[in-house]
């Protein structure tokens, strides 16, 4: 029985690794920064970890975040190592025993020094995330104020000492199990938008614009 | 002019603060907790910050995470200090200015040393972990084999030192950009389940279990 026991674990070790991969390059994780902009930053302040959640945006090969001045979480990873998580849910997966449940999720990990944006650079790379995150509403909205840019720190990372985790399809059981009679399979989890809902302050006659009527979210 | 602005300006606080939040109540703590099993749990190697993520689930006045007691994030959560955040994104806040700008979010950091579960204690754990995040599947399920038990380390942490932040509701603007003819709005994001998908190796004739039918994730 070695042989076959020892072909089947061979296979099962395959058809997990196909379902649960950890993945470097470059295209698997722009998509995951891509698809959700709520990250979570890890710092350390006096030897203690604090994850704080923010929004990022990426921009070729950096991503980027941004924050009032003041705030701990801006100021403890101003120049310090980080660490810059990004995670999506995707299902639910019903295996045939409790031990092999899972989430089917996209994640990534990217570590590094958080780099300043230079005072020049800031109204650059603020037009940049809005743009990122709010496609086509630049030129509907009014123009920035000098002194809110003066307050606000922009942070960046590069995108080399990353790595994504993704797993997809159905549960892998133990080999054994399959011959249960026990329902397996996958719930999955959709993130999507509604349609907008205006500000009731809103002046009336104003139009939903394009870009917010085209908004897309690939959560 | 001075007492009119200051007047306009207290107004724009309270409102800014009715939709942005920082919480303390348990009440909103567990709800978000139990609104997303997805957690991200930091913890410090070598003074350096790492943001791992994982599912946690919540019994009464803790929550708990599990992985296999080989990994790197649970041997450096282990007996450490922690800090374990839950995010969810509920909506994109447009605004009449780039600045203003937000999202409609729920957010919890809880902080404290994560404490390793005794091995006696780790089935009944696990368990609820099952009953917890796929409610009512023990029955149905092969139960645990010693062995997975055994190479698995569950980590506790008190939900003592914990803090949330809500963002709900329409963008606030600066009291002059209200007279601008310019749409301001909120898209919300919806996370919900879809109709699950069957493992094709599941045996003819199982059907689809009532714990699955009724399976509800309000993320």
């Amino acid at each position: 029985m070695t042989q076959p026991d020892t072909l089947a674990k061979t296979d099962r070790t395959r058809l997990r690794r196909a379902h649960e991969r950890g993945a470097f390059d470059r295209a698997t994780i722009d998509a995951i920064l891509d698809a959700q902009p709520m990250c979570n930053v890890g710092y350390v302040i006096d030897g203690k970890p604090y994850v704080t959640p923010t929004l990022q945006w990426r921009e070729g090969d950096h991503i980027y975040w941004h924050g009032s001045s003041a705030s701990r979480a801006i100021r403890a990873s101003k120049g310090a190592e980080v660490c810059v998580t990004v995670s999506i849910l995707d299902g639910f997966v019903m295996a045939r025993s409790g031990f092999h449940h899972s989430v089917n999720s996209r994640s990534v990990m990217l570590f590094g020094r958080a780099a300043l944006v230079r005072d020049e650079d800031k109204p650059a790379k603020l037009a940049g995330m809005l743009e990122t995150l709010f496609p086509g509403s630049t030129d509907t909205l009014r123009p920035d104020h000098a002194q809110d840019i003066k307050g606000t720190t922009v942070l960046s990372l590069p995108i080399t000492e990353a790595s994504a985790k993704v797993r997809t399809g159905p549960p892998v059981d133990d080999d054994a199990d399959y011959t249960l009679p026990i329902w397996a399979g996958v719930i999955p989890v959709e993130t999507r938008t509604l349609p907008p809902i205006p500000d009731p302050c809103n002046l009336p006659g104003v139009e939903v614009p394009a870009h917010v009527r085209n908004f897309r979210y690939l959560g």
